[in-house]
């Protein structure tokens, strides 16, 4: 099954001159979704995954999947001000200003094995952020998950020592 | 399986003088969140339901597990700028203001029964537009599911005749 043509192009999206990869026709087939979700689980094989942290938004495609699917807990990161109860969280750097990426003080226990899955690595400030703040709270990054990795924008430089694994690469 | 054990009580948010149902706790647990999954889906028996469509972004978190599970094609629901294909949308009245729903164009077929799903029944305006959406798109709303129903807030009326089902009321 070639997953593949499940990604759509999008020219000029989210802004002018960007070529946005649509994950929502894999979503819409629950074929291609079984797929990319049995993959997706196959590369935490041996790992010994305890959590699975997953970035709002698109990364709550799959994340829930994920985390269902090796039988394990379910840690939605989120931006700031989201989140009801007491949360750490982490600051990070935008092209223009700073952004905030959040989880509960009591999602991840100190030597859970995180598998932290978003949809997209492209630039890596957000994953690189969400991987220090699961390290803040005492979890051991053991997979850095995504759909599709975009490697002109050298996102894994910021994720160095990590293993990254992705179903896509552009 | 007491599932309700895993729903915590935040008080003051998102504003003063709000008790906030926080379900991160049924996500932490595994167990929890397969019988609650498990509970769902028994919702959704016998209904025909050909796609999931799921809220923005609280109602991910099941939303693709309801559809992996009934087998069926699953349709983000976001707010208005945030899908990058053709769109179609609902606006709708705040407390102050309005707001915008959307779905793809492509997302829904002319005659596919669809499951509604987010986290929270409240005053019911977001589960109104949706519904309404889905059915701009040429869907039938087969069942509004949702985790928990705030009854005081008398929500269902804004969804007379449709089936609503949930796993908590307060």
């Amino acid at each position: 099954m070639d997953l593949s043509k499940y990604i759509r192009d999008v020219e000029n999206f989210p802004k002018e001159g960007v070529l946005f990869k649509d994950i929502t026709p894999l979503l819409l087939s629950p074929e291609a979704t079984r797929e990319a979700l049995r993959q997706l689980v196959a590369q935490a094989e041996g790992l010994g995954v305890t959590k699975v942290a997953a970035v709002e938004s698109r990364g709550f495609f799959f994340g829930s999947l994920i985390a269902n699917e090796l039988g394990v807990g379910y840690v939605p990161v989120r931006k700031k001000g989201k989140l009801p109860y007491e949360t750490i969280s982490m600051e990070y750097d935008l092209e223009y200003g700073t952004d905030v990426v959040e989880i509960h003080a009591d999602a991840i226990n100190k030597g859970d094995k995180v598998l932290i899955h978003d949809d997209v690595l492209a630039t890596g400030g957000t994953a690189e952020a969400v991987m220090k703040l699961v390290e803040k709270a005492g979890g051991e990054v053991v997979l850095m998950s995504f759909l599709m990795k975009l490697n002109f924008l050298h996102g894994e430089e910021k994720l160095a020592g990590k293993t990254v694994k992705c179903l896509f690469e552009y």
